[in-house]
């Protein structure tokens, strides 16, 4: 069986780590993972999603916080803050940084962001084949109004710096528009048994995958089933502030109103949580078979919950499938 | 009172250290570092002599290895070797990185070295105006025969890697021939009182300072007194392996063989240890001015010793100027 997911940080991460125990053994699990979040800090090129794939399937995520490395230290951090160097928002620590070093120099070596990722895997092993949407530069900004003016500030600047306590007015994948699907990403698609949108964020993560000119299509057009997991549980999202970048699109912040967000032009199933068990009916009017089950991944470590949602999500599939 | 000093890494900082005890209070001392130690590691620009002279003189260098910071971890080398990248030789810390990846960002950007140098110098507060020799790449390396076949090696990787452990057929400072001194070098050569060289390494830093061209011609022209003091002791080198360059440039390794090498047309004061004191009327036969004094650094951390040698090349340097 061979398994697409689009991925986001950290709900992608924790909900691929079930996937891996909920899939038969010969499953293939692709991922094509969100690069709108890239940033370039004190010169080098940072992949937080990529990162938080690759390390939490690998093994060396911070299981507290999500994301980073755990056992981790920020000496480097503290020496740049005391040569007055920036953004002091962004916590990179010492384990990370060399990733980003690894990565810097490979892409001044002239390599794709792809081969690079492939290349880092190469000592993760996650167990997935990790691919990032796009070799070219795509970053998300997100327009916000500050003391009555209007300013686009970096996706990070607006999620970690701000932590989203502004409205944010717009949300644009910058570059997109030109970008081309990394080599991979098209072939997984049309190859895929069973496509599935873990529960990442609708707009900044999943929809900025889907923004990459070619990869929407290719999913509408694969014959087979889109699945997707609800990152809004009771009408708020279940981590990060999905919601403030949902209102940017227009989309209310509940479950029923991402799977119409996506429509049934693209997503054949849907999750929802028990708690959201009342919008089901609403989300089948649309053409979205829709089932509600337990969406919380409360035990990160071990990932049964995860593992449940993501058997749930493939039993949907055949549900699909079949009908 | 204005002092020039041409230093190289860790024997020229704890002079340097020293000369700060021992000189007036009003004097302005200008450091002209040697660069051509200078070595790109994962595509970061390391500037180990620099480093060292900014560390020792701002209170942040390890004191009992003599180079790098204190205080010290390791997790991004350990990071880059688990991702199989190298070298693994040259021992990085995660402060360390800190200062590596502000220069390269700052060069990246434009600057040129000599102004990074001063922008980081704005942090650690030498106490002396470090200027890098030039903001041009230049980059010692060593040739040495492998396995019957003549090869080149950076100097690092024959210094920290070889450690010394074959001879050095030649001393070559690549680069040097085209480049120019930085902004302040001559200038602070020509408006010097005195100009002193360090127990530095006469072949691979002094000697790299002064293969600059220009920078031995306005020490010559300078018509102040130049007072160097020997780092070689009893026949060995204080530290380090300076017998090994001294052989690839023929110069035996004793100290009066050292000053003979700098020349009567380049120094006029000559420093050896009490050690060395049967060695004094050679070098005086050669023109220059030559005492016997405790040359060993014992006591790096107080500078007590240092201070007392830096009184002691100030006394030669006025002795030598009414003379």
């Amino acid at each position: 069986m061979r398994i697409v997911v689009l991925a986001g940080g950290i709900g992608g991460a924790r909900f691929l780590r079930g996937l891996k125990q909920a899939a038969p053994d010969d499953a293939v699990i692709t991922v094509i993972g969100n690069t709108g979040d890239d940033i370039h800090l004190f010169g080098l090129k940072v992949c937080p999603d990529l990162d938080t794939v690759m390390y939490t399937l690998g093994g060396g995520i911070n299981e507290e916080q999500g994301w980073g490395r755990t056992d981790e230290t920020f000496h480097v951090k503290e020496e740049l803050a005391a040569y007055g160097v920036g953004p002091e928002w962004f916590g990179l620590g010492d384990r990370d940084f060399a990733t980003h070093i690894v990565r810097t120099q490979m892409l001044a070596a002239g390599y794709p962001l792809s081969a690079v990722t492939e290349a880092l895997c190469e000592r993760w092993k996650p167990g997935v084949k990790l691919i990032p949407m796009s070799d070219d530069r795509i970053e998300t900004h997100v327009a916000v109004d500050v003391d009555g003016e209007r300013k686009a500030v970096h996706f990070q600047e607006y999620w970690v710096k701000l932590r989203a306590s502004v409205d944010a007015q717009a949300v644009v994948p910058v570059g997109a528009e030109q970008a081309k699907p990394a080599p991979g990403v098209l072939e997984a698609i049309a190859e895929a048994d069973v496509i599935l949108f873990p529960p990442s964020n609708p707009v900044v993560s999943v929809g900025t995958i889907l923004a990459v000119p070619g990869i929407r299509e290719a999913i509408a057009e694969a014959g087979v089933p889109v699945v997707g997991l609800s990152p809004i549980i009771g009408d708020a999202p279940v981590r990060g502030m999905a919601d403030k970048v949902l209102a940017a699109v227009g989309v209310e912040s509940n479950a029923a109103a991402v799977a119409e967000h996506y429509g049934s032009g693209l997503l054949d199933g849907w999750l929802v949580d028990t708690v959201d068990a009342g919008v089901v009916e609403r989300v089948e009017a649309a053409g979205i078979r829709c089932r509600a089950v337990p969406l919380l991944m409360t035990d990160p470590e071990e990932g049964t919950a995860a593992a449940e949602m993501a058997r749930e999500a493939l039993k949907l599939a055949e549900e699909v499938r079949v009908a």
